[in-house]
């Protein structure tokens, strides 16, 4: 009668604790590709409303009591945290009883830095008993592979252009700087600080439109990945449309990744326009 | 009857290879000062007219042969490249007889990075007797020196962020990147690439403006410094009253540069303005 559920072990029960934009979406039908039946968790005023194709529960943050008896009605053995959520102060955050018996260590958490906070969010979690598990974990086809993605691949020269970038970004994990730079021809374009990549990228443009750089033809890669000893569970790079629009308009030759750990937003999109741009899209071995 | 030049060898006769702007003729007055009387040679298009004050002669880049020769006929022995000039394309260049008798070396000059130039360049002036040096060497007040320099200096916090941006900047020097970044409470906020630094803190202030960064008053400190192993013969980071003011735009707390190694274009009136802003502005030991 329950044939297919006593073949093996069941599988842990995964939540998806949704940020903004489509992303949880991409992650969770993937998610359902695999066989799991994901349950998602939606932050009032920052979850797409089409979360509730799925199973699901609104929560408002700082409502944890409400999200530990949702989780555990449940029976939620495992948890995604999936999309940028805007961080909140504390003091605006709407707490519930279940909040406030975690009080203390809740506002620890929040005198810590972003990468701090959601270490701490994690602890917690684990300590319910919900395992936090990344988004490469349950939908690994949304991580770059090894290898050109699309139509394009990098030659010999963007080959040395991304080790270089590579080395350079790892140079710079201890100091928690940027996760990407533009590499062109050897010499350093830009590093990714506090602006974020799109910012990053629309520099590069600039610099090319008032002619601080030149060159004949698009040159430059993209080179993205995590730092060093990064917890890729609670906060991993990624690329999307826009990444691929901005490099476009950067006149770069292509994005190179760091294989199994940047996760790819909208992926055949961003393959699609890449190919379109006469970008190319690679994975490399960190 | 010429007791005053038996006393002790004979100076050097110094030549000042004036680039863009006030700066050559703020080393010209300094190495005046110093008892030196500097001969400056003029690039037509790029050098600024008050350079005639002085005794010079003005060349057009290409001009080799001119300028070896009215070295020779001053007796130059020394020579300081001071000032920014725009890289010239090979084509551009009108070649006089002195540069085509070493046409083979320029061209390969020209294909170097601007550093890997600048090499090449002084290796042709020593190789003809002039030994080249840097504007610290003739102008030593015009380069930070430890300690604060205004009315405002850095507090222990700053400091924080001075030892931590100075070990970032080490980290890069094997990538010839930027030679400055913005760090503000062991956050990195900006790294310095292909972009300069008035466009660094513009940036800055613009992820202000825009509510990216936030922080109650000003936060932060511009470290500037040398790449490790740079010729400051050659090429010596600087700043000047323009990158004051951009430092206060960008509500910093101050501006750290390697003493001895870091270049104060206009340092009066840097420092007023520094005071005026109620920025820091100094030097620390690299």
């Amino acid at each position: 009668m329950n044939g297919a559920g006593l073949a093996g072990a069941p599988a842990a029960r995964l939540a998806i604790l949704c940020g903004a934009g489509a992303f949880p979406l991409e992650v969770a039908a993937d998610a359902r590709r695999a066989g799991r039946d994901p349950f998602l968790v939606g932050l009032v005023g920052s979850s797409d409303a089409a979360i509730e194709a799925y199973p699901h529960v609104w929560v408002r943050i700082g409502e944890v009591g409400k999200l530990f008896a949702a989780l555990k009605g449940r029976g939620v053995t495992e948890l995604a945290m999936v999309g940028a959520v805007t961080r909140p102060e504390l003091s605006d955050l709407r707490l519930d009883w279940g909040a406030i018996r975690r009080a203390g260590e809740l506002a620890q958490l929040f005198r810590r830095g972003d990468n701090g906070l959601l270490v701490g969010l994690a602890a917690i979690f684990e300590r319910e008993g919900v395992r936090v598990v990344g988004a490469h974990e349950i939908a690994p086809r949304l991580v770059a592979p090894e290898g050109p993605l699309g139509a394009h691949a990098p030659g010999a020269e963007d080959d040395g252009d991304i080790a270089f970038g590579a080395r350079l970004l790892g140079a710079l994990s201890e100091f928690d700087a940027g996760q990407c730079a533009v590499v062109a021809a050897g010499r350093v374009l830009a590093i990714e600080a506090a602006e974020g990549t799109d910012a990053m990228l629309a520099r590069v443009a600039e610099m090319r439109s008032v002619g601080r750089l030149k060159s004949r033809g698009p040159s430059g890669v993209l080179v993205k990945a995590p730092k060093r000893g990064q917890d890729l569970r609670l906060d991993m790079p990624a690329i999307g449309p826009g990444t691929v629009a901005g490099a476009a308009r950067a006149s770069l030759r292509g994005i190179a990744l760091a294989a199994g750990a940047v996760l790819m937003v909208e992926r055949e999109r961003c393959v699609g326009d890449a190919d379109a741009a006469g970008l190319f899209i690679a994975g490399f071995a960190p």
